[in-house]
């Protein structure tokens, strides 16, 4: 009970990562940052913080009373980034304007929502992403797809899937649909919330034909193999919803010269849940994990609002949940901390220091000790349980 | 000033990282995280923000205005981590109070303060450090001491210093000054701001002694090589001072033993302006940079503000404020972004995606062009000038 009377506690659904954990994510950086270098990306940086007029561009309503704001000094609104998208459109605009494009940018981050924690859902998260600027091509969609692919596939992880979708296959739709455009605004976060039954309902309220409504539910339920995409190019006659189709089919084209397009399948129900996708958008998922461990898709419109009218995609992951998902496939990383402990008396300490440093140059980890002085409040020291110990006496 | 109507401002005092500098970050944190490795010190990782009350402990008064602070749904005051040394006594006391002991952590963290933007000096910024924590010994210390040497040495700097003073030959001497709490006070801020002469100004305005004046200031102005220890042990009568001063006496003998005490200098007139310091305390300086690159020191009262009464000592250095002297010394980290560009024709891709793989798997970076599809707003792309072109056609 003593220990009620300090001040420890930390926010909700923020947390501490503790040794192992920590050692993970840093392994998993590491990796990661080494692929995004071997396809020619360039890590940035930006602020965790930003003014709210900038961070807001490209979110959701919904989604701007999730941010975390605070006000400086000269009273102006500061928020801490909800993802980096945003940031690096701010910063290509202002910094980069010159390119070279296509311009290929990676970061590592921590980003910030307001959200209710639940399982891998933290309100303080990490993400590593990239963004590459200055193209249109579906070469460049199949660009970040290969790469997500090529990321989940050298850290590890097994039985991982990626779903693609296509927005202006469902914009090219509802331009079609005789509805109010709120009815359509209603349709799609309904979709979002992959709650088709109630998608289903709101086109019968709308009185729309059987055939109709038929025709929506079938293409926005549309998942599996990219055969099936053919199956639904009779029913589309947008010119909008065509192109999207032959987009998702050269995108497919490509992602089978990767020699990856096995890892990558249809879901033409997701749309994702920022406001600036504009083209492909995808999202990524492992076997035994209830949600995404990582998302993207192009954003063409984005760069523009910041004054570089400019074609863009990319996808982020989601550090926490990638080492949740290598966890539960019991693909951990051998974490050992510590391969020596020399314990030494006073008399030998230089030759003590002499053969640690040596150790270490040699890549071991190691610690000295001095028999006199060493405090060892606890006998069990589990987390060196590995380690060997030379003693010099 | 047709920009002029886009939002692209970031708020003063923080700052992107562009590729390059970026690049150096990274491999910077690389190799320190890979030396603090070796030492056996363990990564962890605390929230960007905590609850204020938290954070606050073991900061001065000014500093708590200086944090940045906002306000979560429930109304609990909420703030950006100025430091990681109270949120890792945190951590400890209430998630590691077990040990084992001494328990030696690391992070490498951005952290924040309101301060006026000036040379070296940012809102936001980034910091690696150590924190070694359960044991009181000069062994720790010097420990510590070694470890800061260490990564100076292994990242490439040159010409840097460390100097280091101990708090309690400060607090020894004003135990038995006869003058009031706040004049106390009012020293210690005026010697932390480097003011002597505004020491000796309020030590005359005190009407003490002209031999004690003398004596004092002695004291707080020594710096210099440890032999200059010996010559203020006959002006030291209080216990606690001469029990500081044997603490850095063998301190230097330790750090001998590591074969690192040339890096190390006296200056007992630093004082740090953290409120938790309790002991040996120390700045490091490099040749042609008018701050700080680093600092640390004995803390061993503030793990006890959490309900772990332990003696803990540690060291922070400033990850920009590192790249700043390696790049003022010349000593700029070879940024290569690209190594190869395999431009192919769209029937010649599969060949291409081939290609790039063996060669990243070959430890290249690489990216392929669709020769059609590139768009190249600029042709310049200095950036990718060392890169070897590869065409398929």
């Amino acid at each position: 009970m003593m220990s009620r009377s300090f001040k420890t506690e930390i926010p909700s659904g923020v947390r501490d990562l503790m040794p192992g954990e920590a050692w993970c994510k840093r392994e998993l950086e590491r990796e990661i940052s080494d692929i995004f270098r071997a396809w020619g990306y360039q890590e940035v940086v930006t602020p965790a913080f930003e003014y709210f007029d900038v961070l807001k561009i490209g979110q959701r309503d919904e989604q701007l009373d999730l941010m975390y704001k605070f006000i400086d000094r000269q009273g102006r609104i500061l928020a801490l980034r909800p993802d980096m998208t945003t940031p690096i459109a701010r910063l290509t605009a202002s910094r980069q304007k010159r390119g070279p494009f296509p311009l290929r940018l990676f970061y590592i981050a921590n980003v910030f929502s307001y959200e209710e924690p639940q399982a891998g859902r933290q309100r303080e998260y990490y993400q590593a992403g990239v963004e590459l600027i200055g193209s249109s091509s579906p070469e460049a969609d199949a660009e970040v797809l290969a790469l997500t692919v090529e990321v989940l596939k050298k850290i590890g992880l097994q039985n991982f899937k990626l779903s693609v979708g296509q927005i202006d296959i469902f914009n090219g739709l509802m331009e079609e649909l005789e509805v109010a455009e709120e009815v359509k605004k209603e349709i799609k976060t309904t979709i979002s919330n992959q709650n088709f039954v109630g998608v289903e309902e709101i086109l019968h309220n709308q009185k729309l034909p059987e055939k109709e409504i038929d025709k929506v539910m079938q293409i926005i339920t549309l998942r599996g193999s990219r055969r099936e995409l053919e199956s639904i190019r009779p029913m589309l006659t947008s010119a909008k919803a065509l192109k999207a189709l032959d987009n998702l089919e050269e995108v497919f084209a490509v992602l089978t010269d990767y020699r990856l397009d096995r890892y990558v399948d249809l879901d033409l129900g997701l749309l994702r849940d920022f406001d600036y996708y504009t083209g492909l958008v995808f999202e990524g998922s492992a076997l035994g994990l209830g949600f995404p461990i990582c998302g993207g898709g192009r954003y063409d419109g984005l760069l523009g609002q910041f004054g570089l009218p400019c074609p863009a995609t990319g996808f982020a992951l989601g550090i926490e949940r990638i080492m949740l998902a290598l966890e539960r496939q019991g693909h951990s990383r051998d974490f050992k901390n510590l391969d020596y402990i020399i314990e030494y008396e006073s008399h030998r300490r230089l030759e003590a220091f002499d053969k640690a440093a040596q150790l270490r140059a040699e890549g071991h980890r190691v610690v000295t000790r001095d028999r006199r002085s060493g405090v060892r409040l606890n006998s069990e020291d589990s987390m060196f349980s590995d380690a060997k110990v030379i003693t010099l006496d």
